[in-house]
């Protein structure tokens, strides 16, 4: 997990967080231990809650330093002595409502309220802008910047040096690198399409994860690039997208990518170095693409593609073979 | 028919109307007749103008109490002998002519010259809200809403209770319920991509339905709902839509639907309820998707799905087939 | 090449030239010719410098009255005697140096700071328009015109009589005829997605045509239209685009089109007259797509297309033979 902008609130006592997952504290030893942060397994520390929910996972939940861990029946028997298990029917919803205590900013994204007209902030000299340009707390700005008209820079936002910023752009929880070009009308470090669902009321899950772009990208028009959930959503150096293209939560994207317009990377996918994509293509979520893969416009790739692939259709596969079968 | 938002000109005496149609009016038998509005076979009243235009409305046809219909001279026999066929040789083009002057505000959309700065109307103490929000004549806004910056809500909108407005989003001729989350840089209530196509100067024609959007919703960034022509366009309860996705005019999705991003929903078709869409999946227009549909991501729908099928490829077919074909 | 709008530098020394492309300058005569400005073969004159880089164009280097050619030492021997040959590894990228020396703002997109507050400038008397309009310099708009609130026309726009243009949309570099609608939030005229793919920065080159919109088109809600590298990006007249397309640099569509929602049109391909495209389809680059061609909506084309062909799927076959084998 990684918050650096997300305000985080508590510590906790430990009989809070039950009482939130609704656990009976009968079996806690120490009621007045406070829990300080929510993590995953490895980087927890005796002062937090962790969370254990699929088998994958056996070898790092024996190792875990946290104190407690929210998890199954099934489960509770490969954690350490140190860590007392908390029982629950579904672990990621009771994660989500533990960490919307933490985090309760990263739950909703309405509009930032502590944001400026930039002719009243210290930037009014640094950078070069547009009209109508807003700018919130906790922003650094590098030098040789541009930011056009109407545009938004968000609260918890870094751009670096040599930035051109189109009109119209929406950026927040967003570290961005040297030399990137983002164009007009992108929104760039929402919440991702992430809830648990329900047939009354769906739960939303918060998204404490930022968005990475490193340097020399360039990012198209009207391109949406959404933040992570518990990790980052991150563009590789000199990665180039065209317009009109959705970037998932938590999707990592290589170095040296080149992906056309309207092409949509599904949530958790993570592509390799010099990537190339056509238009349109699709990505299905939690996929590992390898390096230096090639995918035809207008594919759809849902399985796994080692390094060096060359696939196109739908399902993708190899391009010589889908040319010869769709004559 | 439901035109709550529209103003109606008229009424119309029935020569006027005529003229419109380039009809002759010697077998007209009351020439001073005025006529208040055009409404669909089965709503129309005595002193209104129908249509119809297909044998499937026969059985209504026959009963409709309007005075004037405009038809065919192949279908006239069908009306009740109250009903006054008006013969023509394209009855959509004919009725978006009179529509046309009934509703002449539901033909263009430019831009609402009625909106204020939300600073000086009556909502500055009512709703949170940013910078340079425009607010139109006839609109409703709930308790405990939001609206981000460079957002303008047109004339002819009703937002409910709890409501979360994004930045650089549009919306017109809309009703929006509780709880309802919309988004940065949507566009919400435009009229559809509905006209005659004509070799000179194709004709629009007007869309007089509106947008609904239900309790619990939530609709991602840089999406498009446009209104319905003659229905309305509804997004059911608890229903969540992804960013980028375009939702067409008189579509209507069921509550607790899961459209996730870049989905494309044509015109007039109908979804039930609880059902869920992969990524880039299109859905063709007039199309009739049952209850608990689920269709993958990047398919392409172009029949009607019963309820329960699960679906993928293109055209879309049963999961299990496409896969085992596709091997 | 066409460049109304883009500001030429120069003329430069001949040995300044060849400076930037790393070429030796002893086989040169006149030491003091000046270049006044780089052009395709067949439009140079005496003191421009043109460029040669596939035996496609053999005849026409051959009359070529350049006085430089940036070509290859294989391609050489083709150029007239008056021509001097300037031997370089990639030909496109050193033209696309010399071109940025020429014209250094078609590089990059930054935001235009030549814009006013419409209301400060002499179009307040002339146009109906919302609030935060902003217009550039060397822009015309002609009569009847309405442009929608934080709607940004930056320099080098045309507009003819009778356009409605929608809110939150930006255009550049544009030549727009009469009669002609823009809906919202689309972003009309930047630099398309063209570059020299590089492994530590990719080079942009520079895009010095323009976008033209021919009579009576609309373009649909979040559409993006980028303008030309070296020759236009065209919308033939009375063509209509629905929401979200994408249409790349150099496309040119012709008249009387019809292209639903999503369509992306990839960079360079030209279509004919009454052009038909159902929702969500993709064209490939550099394609030729006859007259009267309907392709149905979601397909994928990678081939040229002969006048009157009906397609679908992908790769896009005739109809009627992919819903046979699809069944």
């Amino acid at each position: 997990m990684s918050n650096p902008f997300f305000k985080k609130q508590g510590p906790f006592n430990i009989l809070e967080v039950l009482k939130i997952l609704k656990i009976n504290h009968d079996n806690i030893m120490n009621k007045k231990q406070d829990i300080h942060d929510v993590k995953d397994l490895l980087s927890s520390s005796t002062n937090d809650i962790t969370f254990f929910h699929s088998k994958k996972y056996k070898d790092v939940a024996n190792k875990t330093k946290a104190s407690y861990c929210i998890t199954t029946n099934h489960l509770k028997n490969e954690l350490p002595k140190n860590c007392v298990p908390l029982i629950v029917d579904n672990v990621l919803i009771s994660v989500s409502l533990i960490t919307a205590r933490f985090y309760p900013e990263a739950v909703n994204d309405n509009f930032d309220d502590t944001v400026a007209d930039i002719t009243k902030t210290e930037f009014k000299e640094k950078v070069k802008f547009g009209k109508n340009v807003l700018v919130g707390k906790n922003v650094v700005l590098g030098t040789n910047c541009s930011i056009g008209h109407n545009t938004i820079i968000e609260k918890n936002v870094s751009i670096g040096d040599n930035c051109s910023i189109g009109s119209n752009t929406v950026i927040k929880n967003s570290l961005i690198g040297n030399n990137v070009k983002i164009l007009d009308n992108c929104i760039i470090g929402k919440h991702g399409f992430g809830f648990f669902p329900d047939l009354i009321k769906n739960l939303r899950y918060p998204h404490i994860g930022i968005v990475k772009i490193e340097d020399n990208c360039e990012i198209g028009c009207g391109s949406t690039i959404d933040r992570g959930s518990m990790s980052n959503t991150v563009i590789g150096k000199n990665t180039f997208l065209d317009n009109q293209i959705h970037v998932a939560h938590n999707v990592k994207i290589g170095e040296n990518g080149i992906i056309a317009g309207q092409v949509g990377i599904a949530g958790s996918s993570v592509l390799g170095k010099n990537v190339k994509i056509g238009g349109q293509a699709g990505i299905s979520g939690h996929l590992k693409i390898g390096d230096n893969v090639q995918i035809a416009g207008g594919s759809g790739v849902i399985k796994d593609l080692p390094d060096n692939s060359k696939v196109m259709g739908y399902p993708a596969k190899n391009i010589r073979q889908f040319l010869k079968e769709s004559k």
